[in-house]
């Protein structure tokens, strides 16, 4: 055996990969922005609907079960609320709203944000999806004005604006993860810079090279997908709010100013792009998946590297399982699902890629779809 | 317009899509077989696990966390608790158990199915995965003997028993609604066999053909995703149980009896192959795509034809919906979620094509990935 | 090192896998059969088409660049002479054609295949593709009598039936190529079935096992894959011809009688479906991929167990290559590609299941997409 | 039927999709830059290899034949000389060649480009690649001085560098490509921005907007592409000479030098890693794969506008097909196509993606799968 690392020298690089101590405190911030998923879900009698009253029969239960949403885009809370907030700023200017209702508006859309914070925001039947969800609480809380915050917006332009701040926000925390792994890679490449190891081609020695220069080249690939990253980001960064259903609001609204309101660089320029366009989840979706494929290459190599016949990693025992038939084994498992998870994230984005081709350029129910492949991709991520 | 569909009799064909009403039978049948996702899931810190003992460090919280997949497979409760009877009564002849041992064993694991059934399963910290959770129950219930029910078995022959008989029990009941669907287009096209339609090919006028003969073109491509769901049947019906770990286990079971008793057609011939093979997911998973694609088609041709420019069929007020801001609207939105969860299928099934390219020919921890997907497609088709 | 497999041992096994000898009579018969491609394209000016006549502008080149599919689907001159064939003598009893002009037209079909057999067929200008060459020499060959035979016929149903003849031929030399991989891991797993092999979980020793058990842990994958194959065999073995463009023909023409000659189990039922439907492609890509990943994964392990680490394995000479600047090395270079090309394989069945989502249930152009994919997978299994 | 676009007005719209008169100027610059694939293609006896020497049994024909990857990497001719021009120049510094020498490569290598270009180079029995192929004819041009060149590199950094080069230019093709379609749709909403449309969602009249309003809602999209080319360019924008096989050269090139004279921005930082990424590729299939979604949504939705029903379309002679059994048919076949490839480029991601995940960190043979997808990609998308 060319190379033991022990316990002390092998820690760090293990560390980054399952990201104990880190992913605790995200999970803490994910929590507070409720960027996991919720579970409290309710199903019910519908007791009313937004688009209500036209139909004769009521929509069937199980129709309205396919149809909404709320199961996974309440975890679009706090988006939704801010969407919300700067809504109500701009109607004023459109002469929609007098100062005293904005006001009123906002404080109850504060209030709503402190229930889904401390965890007391009740889901009721009928509640088909976030926005119904809040708008619903809002009336609860503020009367008869919280109907007008509604006026000259649709859920289109609507659910357009609170998944783009949402994937804003998850776009920078994946960097952050990803630079806190980018950063043990290189306390390792350090630490061992010298350590001798053979270098591969085809799996066969070629080579000599070093740890150091092994380990590195596992951080350049990341290196590129904090680029990736960042060019999702850039994709997201357009404010779609005022794009109504299709065609635009027929009220006066100041859209740069809801794009500054909400932190967004621009505006989209074409209303029927503006609520069709998923493209900032599919580079988003890309960019994860280029990450995954990175992180399963250097499992890979680990799991190969922690054979008994390679010998030159030993899984920290935190981080590996036993076997209730072998004790004496040690299982790379974290490694191993790690690998495993990439082949999701591959089936993830095809998974949209393939929705997303044929569907003209507007509104379809389809989009729904888009969601629930990124959370995913997502918690993969964070998890990984 | 040359066709107008009134509600009578269109209603059928859109019934069959939804399956309101047979749906929510298939949804209590679900519920009593635990097909559908159970969401009692607990966290918490772990006290003792199946293969424990030897390291020194315990495992970091992290670690347990992803490794853990109760979350997803206590969906095979009743699965596992048939193998575990099965297992019992077959090592009275392996002289592992005594008869006395077997049925306190058996009666043990009729009351872990009953308290699942009712509802009154508590899981606990430490229950891994669905088997440590049975076991750790079914010794509360029956003392130190359950200790004996593992003996000469591995979770690895365990998960794969487990998995074979959810696949065939999914499959069933798969096959039973692709029946129903397959009925209401046949319906369909009776009640409307002379009705004539445009023939189209490139999207032009063709040929003049008649509703009948259209509606049958999407019936004969359900009938060979029968045949696929069968063939998929096929490959998931050999009993992989006695192939421990990955060389098969010390005692004398007899696995003819076992597969017998658990209902399998067959053993399995190489244990290796036995605790690696998914391909009967893979099968059964590309046999979800095609029915889902198949749908998807007929979905976007029912929606072109629902436009006011065709205006051949008119979607039941039961299974569309309206909008705020536009309130002529009738959106087909439940055949948009049919055409859109068919990219979903095809993710899925990519996703585990890359997951198991790769893997060597025994138990890797990868493999953990092959169950979210399935379920994910069984849940998506039967709400299609 | 464990086990060292000397060159007289492993030649079995390696032989196997690349199939020198085997491949190249296989190629010969695919010669013969014109299975593989054939580079004869001429471009050049339009003469005349089958459509022709009622466009003032005549066709862009271009666009008759891109519709052209005589580039790929000259593969099938065999099929679509078969197919020509059958028609003819079908048209006897359908009245279209006096016996001697059936047998004019079948003599000189005879002609047309005996020059691809020879090499001498000339594509001209004007050949789309394989169906309008064939005519268009036929005609040359018999005389006007040759523009009878495409009486009652639609291209549609033409390259259904000859794609269905391909699929069937190429399925057999499939079943028969897997048949001789599967033979020879037997010879290996015999000759060495006692020697001993370390059995592995997670790339960890577990328990020890022997080369023969672990062998055939790759040959039992195979062996379902056959049965894939006969199942994709089942779903082709369907006769489409008469079934026109999409609407049937108007001529009283015996389909069993077609079905018979061309030696087809049973007839399509729904004309409709019988053109547009591509399943059995599907089908039979998808058997492709499960043998391309079935192989990628032995070829895994036999690059892992050549590493000088394990040393297992010793790759013979003849299928392996060294390097310029490190002449010590010997790469497993055939294992590799057959490890690189079940992503390819996947990839193809991607591209297919995308394609034929969305389509309606008659013939649109977008059906062209499905040869290449086929014809690419079926080139890259054969090689590998 | 509220809209009837006359011959003159669609012109340029459907023009911009097939692209007539562009495309041919493009394939004469293709021609010229040996983009489009070759077909001259030598098999037979192999005479002497670049590792040669080693193997006493020489290498079967099979493997070299699968190894072989002369028939699809002739394409980089031009990017392959650059890079030994580039290379020749550099080893003056490093006292490998003198001025003279370096001099008679670079006359060489001009004459072997030339006869490139006139189409006069002839490949020979053992050119096994087109490095080899072109090393051979150098050295019969300028004798044994020719040996020299390779000096202190490997195939591995040289089919790196010709690879980055080659994408380089396609995505500069591609772009100027993209470009005129996007003009093109910007003159069809110039010239039709008043023309009333209805807007959908959910294929149902949602509300009025005009020609123009739609026609951009696909313009932007593409614009979105252009970036993802740019951001492509930006990761190919590496150069990697200098690697070596994985571990650098002995020779002390400046690659600095090296990266200026190819018209790189700068140079690869880790060898490893320079010699077996090949996410440049990933991220240009994957730009390739969006421009392929989007320009299938307008095509769907054009075909959609062409029907009898819709009749807002009238697609051009010259652009569609007829059919001989229906003669008063008009098919929208290139529009048809454009959807249907756009399978084919989700497939060829999927393939290059799956291939690559779980490849350690050097060069292996896997990678030889790269190339075909991407140029299959550019060939669709160019004539698209």
């Amino acid at each position: 055996m060319i190379l033991i690392l022990l316990f002390g020298r092998i820690h760090p690089l293990i560390w980054l990969i399952s990201r104990k101590s880190a992913n605790i405190s995200i999970i803490k911030i994910c929590r507070q922005n409720n960027f996991m998923a919720t579970e409290k879900i309710v199903t019910g009698v519908i007791s009313m609907q937004l688009w209500g009253g036209r139909f004769a029969k009521g929509t069937a239960e199980l129709v309205r079960q396919i149809n909404d949403s709320i199961g996974f885009d309440v975890r679009m809370w706090r988006e939704d609320i801010d969407g919300s907030i700067a809504w109500a700023w701009g109607h004023i200017a459109s002469g929609v709203l007098s100062s005293a209702e904005a006001e009123i508006l906002v404080d109850g859309l504060h209030q709503v944000a402190d229930e889904w914070e401390n965890g007391t925001f009740e889901l009721k039947a009928g509640d088909e999806d976030i926005h119904t969800a809040n708008e619903r609480r809002l009336t609860e809380l503020v009367g008869a004005v919280g109907g007008k915050l509604h006026t000259g917006r649709s859920r289109n332009d609507q659910v357009a604006t609170d998944f783009r701040l949402w994937c804003l926000r998850a776009v920078d925390m994946l960097e952050e993860e990803l630079q806190v792994v980018m950063g043990t890679l290189v306390v390792s490449a350090e630490t061992n810079h010298d350590t001798p190891l053979p270098g591969y081609t085809h799996m066969q020695h070629a080579q000599p090279i070093t740890w150091g220069h092994w380990i590195l080249s596992h951080f350049w690939p990341l290196q590129r997908d904090v680029q990736r990253l960042k060019n999702a980001r850039a994709v997201a960064d357009e404010c779609p709010l005022g794009a109504g259903a299709l065609a635009g609001t027929a009220f006066p609204v100041d859209r740069q100013f809801l794009a500054k309101k909400l932190g967004f660089s621009r505006i989209t320029q074409n209303s029927l792009d503006a609520v069709s366009n998923r493209d900032f989840v599919v580079d988003l979706l890309y960019a994860c998946t280029m990450i995954g494929i990175h992180l399963s290459r250097l499992a890979e190599q680990l799991i190969i590297f922690s054979s008994q016949e390679f010998g030159f990693v030993r899984v920290d025992d935190a981080y590996s399982t036993g076997s209730s038939l072998m004790p004496q084994k040690k299982n790379p498992d974290t490694l191993e699902l790690t690998r495993g998870k990439a082949g999701r994230l591959v089936g993830l984005l095809v998974g949209l890629l393939v929705t997303l081709k044929g569907l003209p350029s507007s509104y379809d129910k389809d989009l729904q779809e888009d969601k629930e492949g990124i959370f995913n991709a997502f918690d993969t991520l964070m998890v990984v």
